[in-house]
């Protein structure tokens, strides 16, 4: 098993895949198209994570910050998650997204997964995906509530071990801030479309070589 | 002016100085002796930040899980937090010093300066200096108000552009989850005894080439 190859394999895993515009114009493809790319790397390191036995991941869909772009372009990653989702759910994962469904940018297609956990298959791994995400808003729920901060809006996504990055950007973008505390961080220079399964591997190789102290 | 060195100077970074006790360990000292030689260093950094004419730092002083440790460290971090801070009364910076005050490790020396900011000399650059912070507590405060999250108790720090990390370690540990959530991250691997200018340069130079889209 690939998973015996290390010691510690991270339990959640934060996934930001970024880059698709960039690897568009690179193959000198409408920055829109490069979305529609990113979806079979995503189905590539949802097997790679399996084969690793880790047990919960987020991904970064996309964020209500992000819908500023171009309609164009806002309506090809709104497209390429509603795609995701409907591959995914042939196969075996435990998804839940979040977001704010609130509004028309969220897909209509999606809302019968918001913010529930969904069973698929065999529910090998719990899939968490952020669709129409924003801090403010994550926090705000918590902030209508009297009591604590358990009550944000991604309180059942738990507290992230490592965030890979793709796209060479060294920072969160907002990315569930409060689970984030502690995550380890890691940056793949290449592009999400070009995605391959060494980076992954190389994330969790260095992983090895960080310690978990939690500040203490 | 080394500032027209470069096109865009970060408004405000945030500056986590770690390695203290890896490398005391490293120079053959008592893990707690390394905090007393992170002072001259922080001071050498502000003297490089008013040269390039960044408007605002915040530093990691520690945490509420950092007095989790041995009881003789956790009383070497706090007095080189305090006699950072009476170095710093002489100098030209308007301090705020953000951190649970309810506590016995709150240090009594700091509590003058504690959760309002106060005005050194010429006031060249407004410092923030996280103390006992917790980010629990830090949002709590918002929780407690009926309204919105401009009031945790770090709301009078602003946004973060760029956050500097010494000691290798690629994460966040706690800092400003709020502030932080679209800064660029910057790891030096040395650790932060072994401050040298070049570092902060180094750190700039990166900046340069990194875009800012707040996720549009």
């Amino acid at each position: 098993m690939p998973r015996k190859q290390f010691s510690r394999i991270p339990r959640h895993i934060g996934i930001i895949p970024d880059g698709n515009r960039r690897w568009a114009k690179a193959h000198d493809l409408d920055k829109k198209a490069g979305y529609d790319y990113g979806i079979s790397p995503g189905f590539q390191l949802y097997e790679t994570m399996l084969k690793y036995g880790v047990e919960e991941a987020t991904f970064y869909g996309f964020t209500q910050d992000n819908t500023k772009r171009p309609k164009a372009q806002t309506e090809a990653f709104v497209k390429a998650c509603v795609d995701a989702v409907e591959i995914l759910a042939h196969r075996d994962a435990n998804l839940l997204v979040i977001g704010n469904t609130n509004s028309s940018v969220f897909p209509k297609e999606l809302l019968k997964y918001a913010n529930k956990r969904v069973h698929f298959g065999r529910g090998l791994i719990n899939l968490n995906f952020l669709v129409n995400y924003d801090w403010h808003w994550d926090l705000k729920q918590a902030l209508n509530n009297t009591s604590m901060y358990d009550h944000i809006a991604s309180a059942d996504i738990s507290r992230i071990d490592l965030i890979i990055r793709w796209g060479g950007r060294r920072r969160l973008s907002g990315f569930l801030p409060i689970q984030s505390v502690y995550s380890d961080f890691y940056v793949i220079d290449e592009y999400w479309p070009d995605f391959k399964e060494e980076h992954f591997v190389e994330a969790l190789k260095w992983y090895q070589t960080t310690d978990i102290t939690l500040g203490g």
